[in-house]
């Protein structure tokens, strides 16, 4: 008989402490949207009152399956639970459930709230009572707990006691400094459920202060446990909260959990959860982390050559699990560590077959491993490897060539006074022996000069004769710089991320000391590869 | 009695195996002498013969107290120890000890080699017999055994303990596919140490692909291991390897490990820590994670308003350790989360005074809530944030004023036909009511083109009267470019880092929809911290 595992989302207010990031009201709600897909039991919607947006994304919370749920803290003493305006503008979001943190450790009771221990008991039974008096799903997260236990473990257990007997339907563990090890974890765990907390009434919440946010978790389930917090990408307060987005899938892929515990994560929803990762970063426009567990781009590559010779044999080989399961992908990426056979197996992903022991291969080795010692990064860039590749066995028609350009940026005051800026690029192109000059200014719908790089594209964009068509649906969404190298070695190497209205994305590479020249490159290079994805004839 | 712990480090191997990583032999050199410094007792240096890079840094190796240790794997089946040409190639690194990684796990027996599981053993055996006989220390990677435990106890034990009556000093228990949990390791470790490896023989390597490779090392030295295998940062193949960066204060401020064992770190290399770290992100030029254990810039960053206001009061409220035991700094970031109590805190940390209640306080909140929405991040540019923060408390003097710029890039073929960019760049600017028009090319000692932020940087620079001689010792050490927002809002952030010759080194930033605009921004603030710092006078 498989037991009932609960989720519990905190993204959206422990996943806001991560330095940098700022989610405005409508980000919560397509973030609460996608959790609610997942199957999460629990979503922690933020601190009602403590700042605007929160305030804003209650008033305006999605209805979702999942329990909304406010969090605050235990009433203040010297005022009762109804009379306390932190804990009323919690409740007047109006949740089916709410999360009030409180204190365990006789330390931040007197050093952080200076009242006295029976106080706090007081402040946690009065404040739970009031939630569920008013109907609501109430959850105690016991702050510091596992310090407090470690410190004073009769106290920190009364205080539990006191939050289970006044109607709390869980009682959170919290190890808030995140310094507290797995085996630890599991100790105190099976210690609270000795001391009369049922592990069904127990949830687990850990940081990743010490690497281990993900082990304590399980180290706690498999103590008695049944809910589990934890954020979507390991977001969080210092090192992050224990990832949901790791848990997940050992909870449901690996043993002795798979068998022995049911989720509400609904059949087929694993498979989208690489897509919900990365969907999460760029709501932050944060790059995604290359090596997350499950769904990291680098989670499935395969870059050691015994490893990536045998995995072409056998996935298994080198695979804890299949990267389809989580919607994730097995990468062979190109190095100049990787061998021939690495190399013909990506090519033939995207497409292009070589023969076995074709010259070729060897000379495109050789041009990967000059180039990224210049500076050129393929891992990240595929079309641009593509390019290069396809350049090297002499089937890539360059469709047009560059013969010159000039972009200019002036800042200035305009007529009225007001400092505005001016981009302006001249290009010109040769196709098939036809030179084409074409002018353009950068300046979005709103007036607002967007730059050289803009400007440059503009006026590549603008006529490319018998090409235009194939790539007025051709945008760019992002754009990356980094200084490679040091002294007078250093380049700038740019990565462009181009889209198109069929819904494709791809990335290429530019490398120059100057950052226009290395941006014109993967420009060039965005739109040759557009027009070989879309088999556009070569004039 | 404390227990010795062997520390094993892997950085120079599978680090090398993570992607988009490439040492060159000269890198290796000087990582592998802060290992040295760090107290490591292994180094392994590569795989002898696998590629140049490797074959280079052995022919050079630095002399190290730690053994240096060359990888490889078994002979191969058909030919004798002495005569397989690839472990030659790993002998002739001449290292004091050797590592070879071989098959304890049927199905990669039979689907990897093709061999009789007799005859594996056999390849076992006479390569580690070989290595003792030519006076190394012979260590034997068992590649997937936890895999092969699993399927076949009998022979997996068998593998292990042919290769410790061979001689081996260390048997390594290797989670290859990095898919195993910490229960089920520590569970494995004790059986295998029953079977008859001594732990003081046997070593654990372990992958994050579960996010779990910290917690699986401790969970194996929990059973009875006595060498940690890891690499600094947790590089490594896909998710990457156990983080020794982690492991290590751990194992040193954590109990039961720090009165459990003794290691061969010296006292006071700890606090080198994270300098080690960010040192290593340097070389690979990969930004720190800023959410790493211990050493990661946000490892000690409280940006919830409860706790940063409780830290201030004392900092053990909220900190697992002191971060500046392993060489890292608390952080107040500003953020629109931060309350006025962390404002003062994070300015006074700089140097700038304000009184309590100073309505510049709340200006300065909303200016930096005002400017992060609009692309800013302050975060990572404390240089900007200051600047910001004494214009609104009216004590900074801006030196100088810009008028205007001009920039312009070209490319086009030169009077020989050579491809060429040129970059120049016209800035005016008023000091003290005196106008001061430069000009300048970007061009470096080599007659290469810059670009554009280096010809403004130039111009600016070239020319600034009263000021010049304090900004003589400039330079700008790093550039990093995001787009922010998205459709008609998208802006680029630039941050720049800058150095000065008295090893200062500062962060700015500016934002625009156009690059070279949000460039110069924050080279202008740039510039302003660099007087300020210097004490310089305002004209």
């Amino acid at each position: 008989m498989s037991q009932r595992l609960y989720l519990y989302d905190t993204t959206l207010r422990d996943g806001q402490q991560t330095q940098g990031v700022q989610f405005s009201a409508a980000e919560k709600t397509e973030i609460a949207e996608i959790l609610d897909r997942l199957g999460l039991d629990y979503i922690e919607g933020g601190w009602p009152g403590a700042n605007p947006t929160d305030s804003d994304f209650f008033a305006t919370a999605p209805n979702t399956r999942a329990t909304m749920t406010a969090f605050g803290m235990t009433k203040r003493a010297g005022r009762s639970a109804e009379n306390d305006d932190v804990l009323a503008a919690v409740m007047n979001a109006g949740t089916g459930a709410v999360c009030l943190v409180g204190k365990t450790h006789p330390f931040h009771v007197r050093e952080a709230l200076g009242v006295s221990l029976d106080e706090n008991l007081e402040n946690i039974r009065a404040s739970v009572a009031h939630l569920v008096a008013q109907g609501r799903e109430a959850l105690f997260d016991a702050e510091h707990f596992f310090d407090g236990y470690a410190d004073d473990p009769d106290y920190a257990l009364t205080c539990l006691r006191t939050a289970l007997q006044a109607g709390a339907r869980w009682i959170v563990l919290c190890d808030t400094n995140g310094g507290t090890l797995p085996a630890r974890v599991a100790e105190i765990t099976r210690a609270v459920i000795a001391g009369g907390i049922p592990g069904d009434r127990l949830g687990i919440h850990c940081h990743d202060d010490t690497g281990n946010a993900v082990a304590c978790t399980l180290a706690a389930v498999d103590a008695g446990a049944r809910q589990i917090q934890g954020t979507l990408n390991g977001l969080g307060e210092r090192c992050g909260n224990a990832s949901l987005t790791t848990l997940i899938p050992t909870l449901l892929l690996k043993e002795p959990y798979r068998s022995g515990f049911r989720t509400g994560v609904p059949a087929g929803a694993l498979a989208d959860l690489t897509r919900i990762s990365r969907r999460l970063d760029e709501i932050l426009n944060r790059a995604p982390a290359r090596e997350a567990p499950y769904v990291g781009t680098s989670a499935f590559a395969h870059k050691a050559g015994l490893h990536a010779s045998a995995i072409l044999k056998n996935p298994a080989t080198y695979e804890h699990i299949d990267p389809e399961t989580v919607g994730n992908a097995r990468i062979i990426p190109m190095s100049n560590q990787a061998g021939q056979s690495n190399l013909r197996a990506r090519l033939s992903d995207a497409g292009i077959e070589v023969e076995r022991g074709d010259p070729a291969l060897a000379r495109i080795l050789d041009l990967v491993k000059t180039r990224e010692d210049a500076g050129y990064a393929y891992d990240g860039a595929q079309a641009s490897f593509e390019l290069l590749a396809l350049a090297e066995l002499g089937r890539l028609h360059p469709f047009f060539s560059v013969e010159r350009y000039r972009v200019t940026v002036e800042r200035r005051r305009n007529a009225m006074g007001k400092r505005i800026s001016v981009s302006e690029a001249v290009v010109v192109v040769d196709i098939a022996g036809e030179r084409m000059l074409s002018v353009s200014e950068s300046m979005d719908e709103d007036g607002h000069d967007r730059g050289p790089v803009n400007a440059l594209w503009r006026a590549l964009a603008k006529d490319l004769g018998p090409y235009q068509a194939a790539i007025d649906d051709m945008h760019l969404v992002d754009f990356r710089v980094r200084i490679t190298g040091g002294g007078t070695d250093a380049a700038t190497r740019v990565i462009i991320d181009s889209a198109d209205g069929q819904g494709h994305r791809w990335s290429t590479v530019g490398v120059s000391p100057n950052i226009v020249d290395a941006s014109f490159e993967a420009l060039v290079d965005a739109i040759r590869w557009k027009l070989i994805r879309d088999g556009v004839a070569a004039q």
